[in-house]
């Protein structure tokens, strides 16, 4: 029945007073069907409580693949297939330890080692800390950070509304951090979480030496909230406590990991693809369940939808779940370069890696006449509640993606709670709540409709 | 300093092409001292983790009404005092118990008394159970009813995108299902707890027996959506299986409690009164952080931001914290017959009674001129992403107030969360964010500030 409804109104679609009304039907329907059937939320359930964390070139990360695939050869798609990467494998060891050592008191704190980082020695590091507020503040003490602990200790601004924004100004301290510390020859460095609220969780991340030689790395780990705090106050006191931690992580070979793909093929332009996608990959600190099993399970509704109401798209639409976002960025890059190889030509790109909160809008990455032929879709939405289309980053796994004319989306929930589990340990199912999954599964379903039936413009060629 | 920016801006308001302007930045000061000072989410974590829940005519209420008076006693507003009133002062009694009795096996589920409910006899109460999904299905139903337990299962319906309208068509069976059975002759009813999501927990709210003379009453409880889910099941495998509870609930005689109101006396038009508030009392079953610990925390934190700036309001803005709402709404009809009997012209009021989540716009009691004047102020709050200004239910409070040309605002927060929670043991503390807390203060007293810069429009006389 629902199957009817869908293809009679699409056949309508040539009469333009009638395209309109038959949007706002079709619309309903995708947020009808992800609110009463769908599955992304126990595609998650599963991904997060059966599977768990999916660090890159981990056993469990394997396991995401296959089950995944799995899932989506039984959505019926016209393919689904793996695409191979070589992906990068870090392992944390034992759980890494910290305390302050102020004088003769210890304070433990909780910390974790950055992704990629290297390993203290076996008995641990302990050294003076220097306490400062970024890079350039850093670059200004020059020898006086020798033998030291950098501590960088610049929190999130609070008065931005998007939390993205301080995310953006802040993070630089935790992925250039220990290179740039140590030019200047500190034996370590401890990075204040990037979370907007005091607590007790390390955020890990990923952290890069650059081109540094590997006998210069230096080991770096994130210290959470509360921690960076007492520190800073403890060093207030007394500048010259000395911080200890000790952590056991290290970089083993690559292993051979894979993207998850899956499509329905276009009737009228099998040629022209539109992707939705997030990435497989997680922290092992948790599950991952924000960051970003649910922009994995939303990708895959948004195909359950449109295959179940048995919508033929125009264009291609395929879901590309991508290995490795987090410590590499290997999976976005493969599937470039498989795709440039074969000649094929990305119209339209969606990704979903902001969170599974209730979605606002989307951030778009699109020339000026393609944005406002987006933004002429507001209307549609609002009745959603969705009501934010700007310009802004789409997505890490989506930009690698370099067709000559592409738009490009990404999905952008409401990022009030979004640092408070990125990368922790809480960022777990728990902490999902069902409906705004599948809002968010429903809105992009609805985009990636509407670019399908109204296509991008291109520029015309004088 | 900041006191001094606020007073400038507002010394050019006479200007109108510089009015957009200054609204602009003394709009964004107010998310700024939110988001970077607010006293809100300290206030709110005492009043729930110090005080606890606060069902009218408990200690714990009139704990909460001398801490709420202590606060804004150290704010320095022009007046601060309590307004008493009598409320009900219902009880719970020992834990509720349940079960299945499905022949010989026993299925214990979570139940909890609604509000104003009267007890089982001492040993509890043992029937068949009828399942229907509403009033008007009992009804059809007459004689079957006599001697049976009636089991109310309709759910809230998942395809609305606003939560409160899925609440609004499913809570009749909470407030008037037990009255309406106990005309038929049923010995008692159990009513799936009114929650979007399948888990464990009950949600109490309040329930009346009308006019019904008091030896007709019948009682009654919540069930949790698993729970009536279990029982929906075994119910199609045995309809003659027995349902068991017992609960101990007991109306007291009334108490002496008390409103709490805070005021910044207009300089121009003291006489014009505009309230913000929220509600004190909660329900019982948790600390009720969300209704209405937000609602109250939100409000005072209006006039603390617009005190803290030495703003000088036209009109008199006042903060009323509202008794027993939840079951009686003595607190609002109090304030409402003073307030005649002083002859007060209210011109405007705000409530926050929808939880602490991302504040996402304002449900509006207005006639078209207000509503559009309102609406005129939508590109203020776009960049704090707040955007849906709509006709809807602004107050349970301040729906009391009947003066002659009044308008009504509802804070109207993302409603994806909030029936996980409402009425139920896990509304505590840890359910909050602190940005979206101060995000939704922010949100009213930029509203509060632009309706008392701009009033309201009255209807002319003829």
């Amino acid at each position: 029945m629902k199957k009817t409804i869908l293809l009679t109104v699409l056949a309508l679609n040539g009469l333009t007073s009638f395209a309109q009304s038959n949007d706002e039907k079709n619309i309903k329907l995708f947020y009808k069907k992800a609110l009463t059937e769908s599955k992304c939320y126990t595609w998650l359930e599963y991904l997060s409580n059966d599977i768990g964390s999916r660090l890159s070139g981990s056993p469990t990360a394997a396991a995401a693949v296959q089950y995944t695939k799995l899932q989506l050869d039984r959505l019926g798609l016209d393919k689904v297939y793996l695409q191979e990467v070589m992906v990068p494998h870090w392992v944390r060891g034992e759980k890494e330890t910290a305390y302050i050592l102020d004088n003769k008191a210890k304070t433990v704190v909780p910390i974790c080692a950055l992704g990629g980082s290297v390993a203290t020695a076996k008995g641990g590091l302990t050294a003076e800390v220097i306490e400062v507020k970024g890079i350039k503040e850093l670059a200004e003490l020059g020898d006086k950070v020798k033998g030291k602990i950098v501590f960088y200790n610049r929190p999130m601004n609070p008065e931005n509304i998007e939390t993205f924004t301080s995310y953006g100004a802040c993070v630089d301290q935790r992925y250039a951090g220990a290179k740039e510390a140590a030019k200047l020859g500190a034996v370590g460095t401890i990075v204040r979480s990037m979370n907007l609220r005091l607590d007790d969780f390390p955020h890990t991340g990923a952290q890069s030496y650059g081109d540094l030689p590997k006998e210069q790395y230096i080991p770096t780990a994130a210290i959470s909230t509360n921690g960076a705090e007492l520190l800073s106050a403890s060093l207030k006191r007394n500048p010259a406590l000395k911080f200890y931690f000790k952590q056991s992580c290290e970089t083993l070979p690559d292993v051979l990991s894979h993207n998850v793909i899956g499509e329905l093929t276009g009737k009228e332009h099998p040629e022209n693809i539109m992707v939705v996608g997030g990435h497989l990959d997680s922290w092992d600190l948790a599950d991952g369940s924000h960051d970003d099993g649910a922009g994995v399970v939303q990708s895959m509704e948004v195909l359950r939808i449109l295959k179940n109401l048995d919508y033929k798209p125009k264009n291609t639409i395929r879901v590309v779940l991508f290995m490795n976002e987090e410590n590499g960025g290997k999976g976005g890059a493969k599937y470039e370069e498989i795709s440039k190889k074969n000649n094929e030509n990305h119209i339209f790109a969606l990704e979903s890696d902001s969170g599974g909160f209730s979605p606002r809008g989307f951030s778009i990455e699109a020339d000026d006449t393609n944005l406002k032929k987006i933004q002429g879709y507001k209307d549609l939405f609002e009745p959603y509640l969705v009501h934010s289309f700007t310009i802004g980053h789409a997505g890490s796994d989506i930009n690698h993606l370099t067709s000559k004319a592409i738009v490009k989306a990404g999905l952008k929930p409401d990022s009030q709670r979004y640092f408070d589990y990125h990368h922790a340990a809480n960022d777990k199912f728990d902490a999902i709540n069902k409906r705004e999954l599948e809002l968010g599964a429903a809105t992009m379903t609805a985009l990636m409709y509407l670019m399908d039936q109204n296509g991008i413009e291109t520029p015309k060629v004088n």
